[in-house]
This record gives C-alpha cells, structure tokens and sequence, in this order.
C-alpha cells in the first residue's frame, strides 16, 4: 500500500484525499510519532489519542484561516507534523529545533502559544471575538482541551463568559480521564458517569452554562467523529464536543500504562521497554529528596500535611499519598485553590507542605500573598523546577520566583545548594518558622549518592561560607553553587576566591554582607534566574543602600525568554556553566 | 420596646434570646449599621443584604468553635457587631481602626482574612479537612460566597475539590445577582433560571458536584433560614444553601439603586441623598480619565477593544460599554481569563485594553508572562489603583505591581505623572508599541482640571526633565512626582535639585540616567510601591551594573504590608508625604 502521509505537507494535500484514506493516514501518523519519541524523551500518549481528532480537524476544517488551540499542547505532535513540520519534527525540543508546544513564532497553523494548562477557551474566545469585530462572521475557532485541564477554575472562567455570547467557538472535550496523572475532582466524576450513561443529558453541566452540547462520541471512530465535526461546522454560537479518548492509543503497552507513557523517555518500541540512559546518574532527582523527606517528616508529626495540584508524579508527592492518603492531596490543576487550601489548613494549626512548580506558582500569585503571606501563615511552599527545565522551553522555565516572591512581605526564600540541604530546610521549615517560606530547587538530579544523612537544623537566615578567599568574593544561591565551586578550583587560583552560599534570600543575612563586602574588593553574585528582581538586584540594592563602592558583578538570566535546549545548553547559553564561569572569574581576577 | 442589640456583645448573648426575638435584632442591626454607614464611606448593600443571615448563622452555630469565612468581607458588617465589634465599630476602615474587611488579627470571629473575592470555599475547606485530620469530627465550617464571587475559577476549583470529600463544608450561596456591578456570565443566567423556577433542581450544577444542595429559599425569612441551618448543621460532608436576598435591603433607595449603594459614601439616610464632600476637587478621578479617553480613541479606532473584570463602574469602563457595547467587555471576577482573553484578541489583530486593578493583576500573573509576554502581544494592560487604596488596606493596595512586572521579559512599564500624562501614554499605546505594556495609576483624583488636551505622542523610553538642579537628582515615577516638586519648592533651594520624571521603568533611558548619574552627587528614588523589586531597585542595579560610586538614597514602601487608613495617613506613615520629603531634600542637601 502506498505510503499516504509522505505526500503530506500541509493540510491542503490532506484534503485532497477522500474519507475512507484517512484511517490509513491517522496509522500512519501514529507510526511516525512512536517511531521519533521512542527514540528521544517527549510527550507520546497525550498525541497518540489525539491522532484521529487531529485528522478530522484539519480535514474539516480550513486550517490555518480557521482557528485552532490545542490546551496544554502535549497533543500537539501529530498537528505539527501534519502542518509542515513533519521533516524537522525528529528535532522538536532541542535547542535550535521545533518547540514541543504549539507555538506562534513556528508556524501559522499554531494560533497561540501554550504550555500551561486550561488556557485554550479564553484564547479561542478571544479570537472568535475578534473575528466578529474584524467582521469575519465564516471563520471557525476550535479549542481542544483535555478533562484535566477543563477542571481548573480559568477554563470555568471561559465557559462561563463564553456561554453568553454568541461567539462562533467551538470547544472540545478530549476526554481521557488523565491529566499527566489521573484526573481528580467531582467534575471528572460527573463526566464519567455521562461516559456511563448514568447522567441525562439534557441537563448536563456544560448545557447549563449554555453551550451546545454533543457527544460523547468515541474519538477514535474518524467517519463519526467526521461528520459530527461537519455537522458543528454549520452551527453559529458557542458549542461543545464530547469526545472519548484512550491516552496511548494504538500502542498496548502505552494504553495499559498511561502515567509511564505520558512522556516516557526513550523505549523500545516494540515491547515497550522504558530505555535507562547509561552512565546513569546515582544521585536522587530532588523531587524524590523531597517525596521521600517528607514522608519521613510526616511519620513522625501527625499535623504535616501535603498538597499537590496535580503533579503528584513530578512533584513525588505521590510517596506521602501511598503512605499516608489522609494527610496528602491532589486538588487537580487548580495552583490557586491548592494555596488557598493549604492556608485554611494552616489556620488550624497543621504544618503544610505544598509543592508546586515554580512556574506553575505564578498561576496563584495573589493567593501566596493575600491569603499566606498577608496572614503570616506559615505554609511551606516547595517550589520544583525552579531555573532551567531545559526542553519544555520558555513556558516552563522556572526563572522568575526569586524576583516575585522576594517584595512579598512576611515571606521567607531559601534556596538549598544540595540535596541535603534540602532535605535540611524541609526539616528545618517542619519545625515551625513563624512565615510562610518559598524553598527553590531544580529539575533533575543532584550528585550526592549518599543523601539519606541525618536532619540537621539549618541556622536562619545566615549565608553558609563554603571556602574563604582573599580577594574576589562570589555569592551564589542553590545548587548552581556547585558549577561555582568547580569553576573556582578550575582557575588554579583558588586562594584569590571566596564562596558564600546565599541559601537565605529572604531574610538576608545583613551582618556576614557587611563583612563581606568589607573584606573583598569584587563581589559577584551568581543565580540560576532572573538578575532583574533576583538575588544579582537584592544585593544590588544591600550595596547601594549601605554605601558600599566594592565592584559588583550579576551573573545570571537577562531579561529575554530562554527557549528549549538541555539544560546544559541552557547554562552554556546564558554563561552560567562551569567554562564560563571559570573564565569569568579568571578575567575578574586580572581586572 | 427594649432595645435588644444593646445588650449584645458576642454571639453567647444572642443565643439566650428566643427565635422570635430575632427579627428584632435583625432590625436593630440593620439601623445601627446605616446610622454609621450613613455619616461615613463604606460598604453598605451587601451588609444590609446578609442581616438575616448573619443573625441565623451565629444563632445556630457555634461562633468561634465553628468556623466562618466570608467572601470578600464586604457584607460583614453586622457579623463584626455581633462578635465583640459594636463599640469600635464606628471607627472601621480608619487607621488604627478595625479593618472593613474580616481579619484574623482583629478576632477569634474572624477565620480568614479576605478582600479579594472567591478565596472562601478554598479556605473553609482546609479548615474542614484540617479539623478531620485533628480529630474534631463536630466542628462546623461555613463559607459564605455571593454569585458575583463564586463565578470565579477558584471557587470552581474549591468546590470541585470539595465534593470529593466527606469534609465537613457548607457553602452559602448569597445569590442578589450582583457583585459590585450587576453580576454576568453563563453561571448567573443559570442560577436565575433556577431562582425562577425554570431549571429542575434536581440536575443543577452544584448537584452535579456532589454537593447535597437545598435551596433556594428567601434570605430574609428569619425563620425558614434558622430551620433550614439546624437542618444542615446535622447533615455530614459537602452542603450547599443556595439562598435568595436582595442588595440594600430594607432600605428602599439602596434596594432600587444597588450600584450606588454598593459603597455610597455619605448620604442622608432619610432620603438618600448621597453628601458631596465640601470644596470638592474638581479635577476629574484618573479612572475616568482612563474612561473618557478610550472612548475618544475607540471612535477613531474600530479595532480598539475593552476588558474589565467585573469592574465597570470601578474602572470607568462603563463609558465605553455604553458607547461601543459590541467592543466592550465585562467578563465578571476572571482575571486569568479577562489576560487571555485579550491575549486570544490580539492574535487578531485588535488593540486591547485589558483595565485590572494593580492588586487583582496578581490574579493573572500567569497569563500575563506565559500567554501575553511570552508571544510579545501588545496588549495594554491598564493597572487602576497602583499605590494606596487607603482604606481597603493592606489587601487592595496596588505596591508590588512594578516589582512583578519588570522582571517579565519585554513588558513595557509606564507610570504617568498626571491626568494629561496618562491621557498622552493611552494614546501613544493605542498607536501601536511592538510589545505589552503595563500604565500604573492610581485611585482618586488628580489636579488637572483642564485635562482633556489634544493627544501628543510620548517618546518611548525617555526620562523626562521637570526642573534642572546642580546637586542632588531625584527620581519619581508616577504621580507622587507632583509632591516631588512641591517638596523642592519647599526647601527654598530649588536650584539644588533636579527632578526627573521616569515615567518609563521599562523600558530604562540608559543614556540619561548616565548623564544623571555623571552630573550629581546624589540620586533620590521615590516611588508609590515597593523599594524590593520597584524603581529603586532598578536604579540600584543600573548604579552597581555601570559602577556608578553616587550615594543613592531609596525612597518608597518597605518590606512589610501597609493598614488602611486615608491615603493621606498612608503617605504619612511610609514618610512620602510633602512635608517628610521636603525634610529629606533638607537633610540630603546638608550632607
């Protein structure tokens, strides 16, 4: 049989084949994908569902004059090869290469950026609008998103405004009852029970919120889900599609393990043997320092509780969940409910750990201050992926939170430089700080092998001297430190160097600074983050303020968006690895 | 007949009196509270609409032991008087007063500080589940959410969380189909279904949560609500009371005239009539600067669009969704949608005016980096009530808005000096500026008069030169400028300093502040915000990053949350009134 989806390259050759060549082109698609992700890490089974929706999508509709949103965008792989991308999609996610998200700087076809969850109604709301207003009444404006995502309160928001007007939207209900873990929450519960048949409906929720209601149908059945989206594409105002998906689908192994398969890594393809990279690393991933800390914490203090919105994999709190389901809690994609939930807890006395990712914090930014930090509630906050998460790119990078959180009064930062630092602080944070405290650390591994050691107390506030030199001082705050500590040895000047761990942002160690900056002439401080708003400003303004003429030097992110890339890249990108850093210091050192 | 009120203190004493005594009370507290109201500005409505309520629920529950959130604190009025507040009553919103808003630090009765709305259901079932987890199986938690507030995606979030739990939660729905303005939205055409008998309530949406709903019934029958309490106060996990009552009720002017009674100011509260303050300032409020000059600009320009978050009396708004109603939108309490909604716009093409409140922009702090900064879209985000709100207090006042603003890489940054200033920069944005840009200003009125100017474009990125000096160089950005100058003048050596007016904090004029920098000794910051992260801030990193050895002295709020009082007293209190700067360009000079 002739191979279809070579001849495609845009949605315009797709259109020229007839109905019944389109389950050959969606096998085909979902071939090409299993083929590429299972040799490089990516997002595989959030597009192996999609394959047939996406078909149809661009079959039916007039991409890209016709508008569509992909929610979160992890299902956006099969759209992407479909829309003349297929001969470079072997390259997404590496520096240089496609994103692995919808993105607009890419391609016409991708109407608006995404990354985060639950964005998609609004935008395509927005666009159906304006259409409208540009007085272009034929244009169609589609908006998929999955039942994760559908339950965070901003996608409500969009319902709701959206239900009012006569906007020519269309929203779809990609329903895998998955979000990256299972989804939670009473509406997945209602939505399965439509799925079963048990709810009517005539007088389902999203009729209620004035929507015309379809479905659901199997989103894997093309000549139904064909002519429901033809059938759709004639009616004015807003309207919603139902569809059942499986996550996965068309590959066993990846249908019957879907968590695994949400972004596997590299596997074979045919058993599905997840790959191990060689040479791996031996230290833990700081989330599991976390995961398994705090179910140490928690065994021995019946008041510490943790909350997750929706990471329970990524984060680890899946460990506290398994040992202790009463005291831990994924509320679903909803970062503003989560902190607002956790101080209501705090209120009562419990001691809570709530773990969210530090570009995902953003999304409850005035509910860490109006309800914790205006309170004083001393909600632990544990903010993952904080500095480069390397391939998701600019969305997801965790490069802002020092400079947020740090004009929030009440609030304390800290920044561990390893894994036992981390598992010190969360200890430390347990025993009660009287504020509500940011705790950053990164995505990934550290180096310690040996990190189970025993808790000990870190001092408040105070700035950790990791070696004493005699003239350039280098202060750099969590685990880039130790890119810093090589790069000292590196310049075969160590004596010339100290290094000081500026663990404490906020409160900052005001005292040791002074001696500081009275006994070194340079003073360079470095971070895995904004220098606008970040440490490289705090200390900035401690110079200024105090009088201080020392030379000062900021080493970390400027003020642009980083892309995708390895994190390595990333670090050799923003000359913050340890090459860069040795020559840094080096040419400091002959100034 | 004996005055019943008067022997009330807490809820203990209103629970000797007999259920038949009640509607007394109620009337007694109603009085009391527009007596007061009446002769000062506050919240009068939605304290009036909750009488009812507010007598039944400390009535049968067991106030403090069982816990009860308000949402957004306006319409706890008489819940304040009943718990240990009559005597001090009279001096809420005050400095050194009590705070208009619940506060935990000012009562047992009050669980959780609000003022931002939708925060209730969140935190009221933390305290459900902390209680749980504390082993106190009888304590009652009750939050009180009005349809304005509970339409909102995290009270979404809250209950959708909630009904998969056996928590121990009653969520009140105070249904008057307001907020401050009219309510919106498909939820509230749904719930007004329902209040007319229109929707079976069998299958409605809160239903379908997996909440028990009873209701709705009237708000202002005493008896039928004590019932209906008693009968929940028994029933296990998550309730819902869905409640009828009516704004301003049981005074006939504020029944009829919602909006303006919401907070009516002064008025005669046999008639009504709302006081005009005495030598009233005629200058126009910059809210309806921002207003009247959309629509000027609108009529000209068919792709400009507007956005409001439930603010359209708040922002001025209102003017445009009069004139262009098709171009204009008030998307209800939606912050993250209104963002990406307006991000979704102008994909399209169109000019967007997305007016959020400095303080309620923190509620979309995630749309405004991932879905509008990250693209570079060039939506001008109009952030009403930068600096002091006053008597609001520490949970509306707009201070941290450059801080979390400049750290977003290409956000534009403007702070106009006047009426006519910020007239020229929505003007200017509305020509086109390649990128989003955030124009802070604040509440209340300016002195310009005469500020409806013909429109003249403002340089991008230019400091502006108010007055020459030879010595010492202050800084000001924003309206705090004109105490600026008047304080210069005060020290009757004018000719020692020069003020500039960085109106641009982002992007900065590098070459000017180099000039600045080369030809004084000294450089003043003075800014309406946060000192972390703010302008001074700014400075101190240009001074350190360029090697500038200038003292620099930082003037503006300090790391701790500011109270309410007037904004005259704010200004006292952080010592940027007239009088404190004209003692610091004093001091300075002497130096």
């Amino acid at each position: 049989m002739e191979n279809l989806l070579s001849h495609i390259t845009t949605p315009t050759d797709l259109r020229k084949l007839s109905e019944n060549q389109l389950p050959q082109v969606a096998n085909e698609l979902r071939e090409f994908i299993i083929d590429i992700v299972s040799q490089k890490e990516g997002h595989l089974g959030a597009s192996l569902g999609v394959i047939e929706l996406t078909v149809a999508l661009h079959y039916v509709f007039d991409t890209p004059n016709d508008l569509l949103v992909w929610d979160v965008g992890h299902q956006a792989y099969g759209h992407k090869i479909l829309t003349e991308r297929k001969d470079i999609f072997h390259k997404y996610r590496e520096i240089d290469g496609i994103s692995g998200f919808p993105k607009r700087s890419e391609s016409v076809y991708d109407t608006f950026g995404v990354g985060h969850s639950s964005t998609s109604i609004s935008a395509a709301l927005g666009m159906a609008i304006a259409s409208k207003i540009n007085g272009d009444l034929e244009k169609q404006h589609i908006a998929v998103i999955g039942d994760a995502s559908i339950a965070s309160g901003m996608a409500f928001e969009g319902l709701n405004h959206a239900g009012v007007t006569d906007a020519n939207l269309l929203v779809i209900l990609n329903d895998n009852a998955m979000g990256i873990d299972p989804s939670v929450g009473a509406l997945k519960d209602y939505l399965t029970a439509v799925k079963e048949g048990k709810n009517p409906k005539a007088n389902n929720i999203i009729k209620s919120l004035n929507f015309d209601y379809s479905g659901p149908i199997d989103g894997h059945d093309l000549p139904k889900l064909l002519s429901e989206l033809k059938r759709l594409r004639n009616i004015k105002g807003p309207k919603f599609l139902h569809i059942i998906t499986t996550k996965g689908k068309g590959l066993s192994y990846a249908e019957e393990n879907q968590l695994q398969f949400h972004a596997p890594g590299k596997f074979d393809k045919l058993t599905g043997k997840i790959l191990k990279p060689e040479n791996e690393n031996l230290a833990p991933k700081f989330q599991d320092v976390f995961g398994h800390t705090l179910v140490e914490l928690a065994s021995e203090n019946k008041r510490i509780v943790g909350i997750t919105p929706a990471m329970p994999s990524g984060s680890s709190l899946k460990y506290m969940m398994e040992a202790f389901p009463e005291r831990a809690f994924d509320v679903g994609i909803a970062e503003q409910h989560a902190v607002t939930l956790a101080a209501g807890m705090a209120t009562q006395g419990l001691t809570v750990f709530c773990n969210i990712y530090s570009t995902f914090l953003q999304r409850a930014y005035d509910q860490v201050i109006h309800d914790v930090a205006i309170q004083n509630l001393p909600v632990i906050f544990c903010l993952d992926r904080a500095g480069f998460v390397g391939e998701d790119g600019a969305t997801h990078h965790g490069l802002f939170d020092i400079a947020y959180m740090n004009c929030i009064p009440n609030m304390m930062i800290y920044a561990p430089l390893n894994e036992i630092d981390l598992r010190n602080i969360l200890y430390t944070s347990s025993l009660g700080l009287n504020h509500p405290i940011a705790i950053r650390y990164p995505r990934g591994k550290g180096e310690i092998v040996d990190w189970r050691q025993p808790f000990e107390e870190i001092q408040i506030g105070k700035i950790q001297t990791l070696q004493e030199g005699n003239k350039i001082a280098i202060l750099s705050t969590g685990t880039i430190g130790n890119n810093v500590s090589k790069a000292i040895t590196n310049t075969g000047k160590s004596e010339n160097y100290s290094h000081f761990h500026v663990g404490w942002i906020k409160p900052l160690d005001i005292e040791k600074l002074a001696t500081i900056f009275a006994n070194h002439s340079t003073i360079v401080t470095i971070e895995e983050g904004t220098i606008n708003g970040g440490l490289g400003s705090i200390i900035n303004t401690f110079a200024t303020q105090n009088n201080y003429k020392n030379k000062i030097i900021n080493r970390g992110v400027l003020d642009k968006f980083i892309e995708h890339g390895t994190v390595k890249q990333l670090f050799e990108l923003t000359h913050l690895d340890q090459l860069s850093l040795t020559q840094l210091f080096i040419d400091i050192n002959h100034d």
